[in-house]
């Protein structure tokens, strides 16, 4: 099948899911965490060939080792994929949701009430654990998804595919080709032509490759392209905790998209040079250069900049920013209230680490990615960003003429 | 000042309005109103203008006859225009709302609380009472916006403009720059390149002009290119109401996006000739041609199709519609629950005319157009689809180090 049948087909499926009970779905991702179990020998196999063939790149320096390393499936890895399919069958159905009624008139009921989005295509790059968490949240939010794994773990993907359309197929009455594999670049291509079939696409991987897709499709795109992430050390914040949460949030993980690239230090701080210190000890390089503020270094590496006041923070975060988090380490009400107001990204944190920023950190259960959007779907996006809404008016056969002349009037009260 | 300037001062303005309290919204409001009802002999003397010029137009046969009577701002329009910026400042604030409160763990509270999106750009066409309804929905959410109004309305809209610039220049503290209106068609081509300031772009008008934006930016479009939609007469309905709404969807306004453009009637209904008389005598030409189900007529014609049951009725519209707004006709449970349930539009209707379609009818207060889009708003949208939301994260200086090594772990649990 090419690409436009395949989104064909999962276009059909998606349809007939928008009135999947959530029985079935969480039937359905039962079925599917115990046929991955069923299979997991037949996936590490898989995997294995993976890695034999990551090696072989590696050797020739076309993949980094960190690379290798994420493309790894071991028995912990297994297991928290079985965790994470059964952590998104406990959650609520996201779908059904009645946000509210009102009453337009006597006998005149809107509902405004969640449902699924359609078809998603999810594109992502060497992490084969991915596969099972997209199209668990994919089957618990009753969309279809079209997804294309990194070319490096083609064999685990393809094994971890057959384990869930195998257990799809078993479960009765859930639709045909709702969860779809694609292997090829050119499948990418055609993907981002067919907003006919497609709703939604979500990139998870590096910045090249979400700008490439942002770039290059009509269909709307969740996601970020970067992570410049700050924090804003206060002269009022306490020393030692600041100097802590500097470190935790650059050194913690420094390759994650949540971790800091750019530190702020209030001219009055009185450790600037504690922190420096604190941070040369973890590996930490600095940077003091203005041409790097707009670099995310997914390293042990830092920008340091002494600004002023909080205004000067709040501007420098707007100006060079990707609006994904930031935060203020401050002691004083006036400025975090700036701070947390006028900052315009998804997550501003006072005194914590932005590396808190994550669908599992904020209790989502599972994240399909993070987005720096300014529309739909804003931070860490859980199943709710799978959801869109629709308007359900129940009447008793009004027209809208007596409406429009003025003879009736609406009440508009919710109830 | 060219398009990218105007925008980048609109972005800067965006990020004042971010913080903008209640109070100062709605004071800019009221000197908008008043102001514009200060100036409404000059904004009266101003459409002449574009009415005279309009009228060359007609006798040339350049724009139509309707074009020119809905450029037409009378006493009337303009008490409604007054009544409406009257109506957005009585309704609730859409900024700021709490969605909910998290305690991630002790002392560590996450919120997620709606703010402004930024720069919206907006492309009307001629009908000049849209650019104070904008302008105020902008202003109540905390949105800087760029309008760009049609040419045979040029004189008109400058006016309004200009009384709406000079009524928040006179608001103590309201930023500059908030409100823009610029003129050429290349303005048009400018702002859709740029994806680096405006946020969200929203074209009311023809479908060739939405089209045409959705075809040429990479800033997400809100809209809907066309309104085909449907009403289903199930066997079951009401024969007399069942006829009486088809009527009023058609008649009542047939240019409206909401109108209905296909009825779809069950074999069994037994009043289909009555049903086709009763078109026919309030002037509506019935098509019954399968070429034309994706037309929409904006007239007094409509499609008609004789079908097997709710299944067909559901797939022709999944297949033929736009999306918009489908209703059913019956008394039938399971086939409206089922028509409910599968019909993936934004509004899904039962036993009520499809021309209930309408933010002032859903209660919104206003609305700055209908989306078909699948993400972030669907349906008429008011002021909440002018906002999205932040994460809030309040904490007391964590680090997630020790949750990262599973030495703390997250409550997560709602407050």
């Amino acid at each position: 099948m090419d690409i436009k049948d395949i989104a064909k087909s999962a276009k059909e499926a998606s349809l007939e899911l928008l009135g999947a009970p959530s029985e079935l779905k969480n039937a359905a991702l039962k079925n599917v965490k115990e046929n991955i179990e069923r299979h997991k020998n037949e996936i590490f196999a898989a995997n294995k060939k993976d890695l034999q063939e990551a090696q072989t790149l590696v050797d020739k320096g076309e993949i980094s080792q960190s690379t290798y390393a994420r493309l790894k499936l071991d028995e912990n890895k297994m297991r928290d994929m079985l965790k994470g399919i059964e952590d998104v069958i406990s959650l609520d159905d996201p779908v059904n949701k009645v946000f509210w009624t009102k009453e337009l008139d006597e006998g005149l009921i809107l509902k405004k009430i969640s449902c699924p989005i359609g078809v998603i295509g999810v594109i992502f790059e060497a992490r084969p654990d991915v596969i099972s968490q997209i199209a668990s949240l994919a089957i618990k939010s009753g969309n279809a998804v079209i997804l294309k794994g990194g070319r490096e773990s083609n064999h685990t993907n393809a094994a971890i595919f057959s384990a869930i359309n195998e257990a799809l197929e078993n479960t009765l009455n859930f639709p045909k080709n709702a969860v779809n594999l694609v292997f090829s670049r050119d499948d990418i291509k055609g993907l981002l032509e067919l907003d006919e079939y497609v709703d939604l696409i979500i990139p998870r991987g590096s910045n090249k490759l979400v700008k490439y897709i942002q770039e290059n499709t009509k269909i709307p795109v969740l996601g970020h392209a970067s992570g410049i992430c700050h924090i804003f050390v206060d002269e009022s914040a306490k020393k030692d905790l600041a100097i802590k949460i500097c470190v935790d949030a650059k050194v913690q993980y420094p390759s994650a998209c949540n971790a800091v690239e750019t530190i702020l230090v209030h001219k009055n701080f009185p450790a600037i040079e504690e922190l420096k210190k604190a941070l040369c000890s973890a590996g930490v390089k600095i940077v003091e250069n203005p041409a790097d503020f707009s670099v995310e270094y997914g390293d042990k590496i830092v920008s340091l900049k002494i600004v002023e006041n909080t205004e000067e923070a709040i501007n420098h975060i707007n100006k060079y920013g990707s609006g994904h988090t930031d935060s203020i380490l401050s002691e004083n009400k006036d400025s975090v209230d700036k701070f947390m107001n006028y900052v315009d990204s998804s997550g501003v944190y006072h005194n914590a680490s932005t590396r808190f920023s994550d669908g599992f950190r904020y209790g989502f259960g599972a994240e399909v990615g993070i987005s720096t959007n300014k529309t739909h779907a804003r931070g860490p996006v859980g199943l709710d960003g799978l959801t869109i809404y629709k308007y359900k008016l129940f009447g008793s056969y009004q027209t809208v003429d007596p409406y429009a002349k003025g003879e009736k009037t609406f009440t508009h009260k919710f109830i």
